[in-house]
């Protein structure tokens, strides 16, 4: 473990990870965390908190560049481990390390962009009737420690310096991570690099710390503990609802941005299903068993009017699963849950199913499944929108757009809605979209939600329970509005104010000028 | 009561506000709404919800003018029937009304300005290796309904028509209000006026309902109801724990911004206070006594280390005190809870009452007082946070600035921080910023925290428990971000986009092109 940027070894029981091929524990084994190495954590990040809250954006974009260099630097350790810990391809892994590395580069970039801080000035009006306007400034700043969850599916992106961590350490925010049972010793790699960053360049000692021990215990003990002033969480809806519960029963109660269940709706509308029905179901197949389906964008759900168009997509789709070899998943329970989910689900009154993958020797081992409704019974029952984890997906033929729209309708919150559509479906897809965006974070046409883009624009995230807070995204660089939350600065005198709101702005921050958007210094021509 | 913008009668019991004077019941009577009218707003809401969300922001700004100028033409009968209900002082009603129109004046501005839909364009990249980048694009849009709770102490700028209701109908949500029982005249006014806006300026008809009922009966059915989105609340901190309680409680949990209790303290630094002491307590007490205390920013609480300045501060702040009147309060239950709040707070040990107001003859009437605690005893004791919604203040003696300090750490958040500092003090000043900065949404300079400029950089907000959520503020165009959350579009053709993320750019939005602010239009010069 790590606490307040030094290597600590657990004072509880020894817990290993497994590796999923074999179910064999894997060395070493790593001691949990005692309550008071807990409370130690959290209070070397709430001592930490104002130090590093306050230091310049370009001091902890140099960290965040440090950690990205570093985690270059140690790849090929950290995919090695990776990959026995979690039987993820190396290929893919490798992808992964390139992309967490890329992301706090993208965090750090975002930090010298001077947009994050939300910079506002309305200037003093002192002649204004019957009252006069005093100079009133807004600045966004970090809300204090956060503890991030590492995820079992993502054990670099959305884990120790994952997403989370990366837009948290941006904002100015103290991170404890819980490391995740499924990659101890990745997770411990991944922490022994951001520590030694942190140490590089100055950052206060409590900046990071990286605990083990269980989600019940450590992760709930962690959650309400008073210093802890935000949560960023990636999994099961399960897990994600009882962090929530947690953390609203608190004294102060404090935001979780949990990311937890989606079955990613697929909609394939007449014209595009007709013209390449076929094509479509090979190319949704390669997305549902990409990574053994363990993403949280898997396409579980797939929409569309009954005819030859979507006979042809389910033909090309079981084909396409019946020729997958089955995969490894993460963990031995997380390939036990899919095989229950999957079966909870095919059982469930008026679904077939259509289409199984084979299975490999892997002590972890799932296989792709199709299964099939039509769309008055899926409507009916809501229990045939639960997530199965894994490469599971449910076609939905609906007699008609009617049924198709009614459908839409009942569907829970999602992270993504996709849209097959060609030129002659445009009209329809236009009256859908509407829908869609009330129902996702993401809208896409004629791709696959599998794959999501770190960038500007991006939004993973989406109603409940999607996530937990549609009002943000656990991806791109809006994820830093997270963990932050505005200030107000009524006549403060300019050497005392931060620097993005100081006349002069030093650092060429965008900020809104009575309203208006602009780089500029301050000056009295009004 | 409105619902879907025609006016109803309930058909529950009759409720009517009372003359806070005398006590007497004021005519008419309304009647409140039953569950099936609960329902009814709700589904009418729900059914507006996308018609209105996505009208050109343009319309909804045209739709908000409409109000403020319907209000303005209204203004005589309103301030008359608020002065009946609330007993404020006709010209602070005046004021509060110019307010409450140039309030919705400015969300309709900012409508305009094209910066609150936080448009993000991040380019296509069909040449990057080893994977392209898809086309993906960022808007913010509206939440959904969006329940607000009238304020007791605001009949027209925190209520019908005030900060909540001006942004969730700028964000483009549909608003159901639950009129405050202390001014139900007024709030049918202004119901009658908004109804008559949303037709004239062809809303749909469910975009605005206005319901008669009680807290714990109707607020909580319509916080229960599935198709609320949203919750706006200004209110009592049990008032705004259970509606939070009742929404982290639902099936799908719901953000509520509840605004709730603060009492603002008032920092007065070692120089000002030696050369202006005096003129500091007499300055105080007006800021104490406005409005009879009833403001969200009324300054409970003086933090000063001990000296003939504190002295000089304290015996002008009483002395102001003493030549106070004493006021009628907003209903005879709030003057009651206000002297009995008061009395719990003398009550507890080492606390001292030094200043003491008049009695009005009135049936609810409020009387100034100064209490005096020393430090030492303020840190140990968190019962003497407690607001007293009133004309009650807590002057806390320190021994010096380290006594001074430990009371800032232990103190609950705050709306408001203010310090009052000369020259000499402003190395001080800077060092108690970064603790000011994380409790309370708010600080401000030789001022007083009464009075809340609504303006683009005002964060009327701030930490547990003076907001539930510190990510927000309830004043300024920045609350329109409440009702708001982002949506992707990725490879979405451009016909079929909002506006606001069109190539063409046809609204002339603020946009992030590849992360960099941008109004211009997208071209493929790259």
């Amino acid at each position: 473990m790590v606490i307040g940027a030094r290597p600590v070894i657990g004072a509880g029981d020894e817990i290993r990870s497994v590796d999923p091929r074999t179910g064999e524990p894997l060395e070493p084994g790593y001691r949990t965390a005692s309550a008071e190495q807990a409370d130690h954590a959290c209070r070397l990040a709430r001592e930490a908190a104002t130090t590093y809250r306050t230091t310049a954006p370009e001091q902890r974009a140099a960290f965040l560049d440090r950690v990205a260099d570093l985690l270059d630097e140690e790849r090929d350790a950290l995919v090695e481990r990776a990959h026995a810990e979690t039987a993820l391809p190396l290929a893919r892994l490798t992808g992964e390390a390139g992309r967490t590395s890329g992301q706090l580069r993208l965090f750090a970039a975002e930090l010298r962009a001077g947009v994050w801080q939300g910079a506002r000035v309305d200037r003093a009006l002192p002649d204004r009737r019957p009252l006069p306007r005093a100079d009133i400034r807004q600045r966004r700043t970090a809300v204090g420690p956060v503890v991030v969850f590492g995820a079992s599916n993502f054990p670099l992106a959305f884990s120790t310096a994952g997403g989370d961590t990366a837009s948290a350490l941006a904002a100015g925010c103290p991170v404890i991570v819980k490391a995740h049972q499924a990659h101890l010793g990745t997770a411990e790699l991944v922490a022994r690099v951001v520590s030694r960053a942190a140490a590089e360049t100055g950052m206060p000692a409590g900046v990071f710390s990286q605990l083990v021990g269980s989600g019940t215990e450590l992760g709930s003990r962690l959650v309400r503990d008073p210093r802890v002033r935000a949560v960023g969480f990636t999994g099961s809806r399960s897990g994600g609802l009882a962090i929530a519960a947690a953390a609203a029963a608190r004294p102060v109660p404090i935001p979780v941005y949990a990311e937890m269940s989606s079955i990613n709706p697929v909609l394939l509308l007449p014209a595009a299903l007709k013209a390449r029905g076929a094509e479509l179901g090979a190319a949704f197949a390669g997305s549902l068993t990409l990574g053994a389906g363990q993403f949280c964008t898997n396409p579980g759900l797939v929409l569309a009017v009954d005819g030859p168009g979507l006979d042809a997509f389910a033909t090309a789709a079981a084909e396409s699963v019946a020729a997958d070899p089955g995969a490894t998943m993460l963990t031995p329970g997380i390939a036990r849950h899919y095989a229950a989910g999957g079966d909870a689900l095919a059982g469930r009154q008026g679904v077939e199913e259509t289409g199984r993958g084979g299975r490999s020797d892997s002590a972890a081992c799932g296989r792709a499944r199709l299964l099939t409704v039509d769309g008055a019974r899926f409507t009916e029952d809501p229990a045939l929108q639960t997530e199965v984890f894994g490469a599971t997906s449910l076609i939905v033929r609906c007699a008609d757009l009617d049924e198709l729209t009614a459908a839409l309708h009942v569907l829970e919150g999602q992270l993504t809605a996709t849209v097959h559509a060609d030129d002659a479906d445009l009209p329809l897809a236009g009256r859908l979209l509407p829908l869609l965006e009330e129902l996702a974070g993401r809208v896409l046409f004629n791709g696959w939600p599998t794959g999501v883009e770190v960038g500007h624009a991006m939004v993973h995230g989406g109603p409940f329970p999607a996530t937990t807070d549609p009002r943000s995204t656990s991806v791109g660089t809006l994820a830093i509005e997270r963990f932050l939350r505005p200030v107000a600065y009524q006549d403060v005198p300019d050497a005392l104010l931060p620097e993005e709101l100081r006349d002069a702005n030093p650092l060429g921050v965008w900020r809104r000028l009575d309203g208006v958007p602009s780089r500029a210094p301050l000056t009295d021509d009004r």
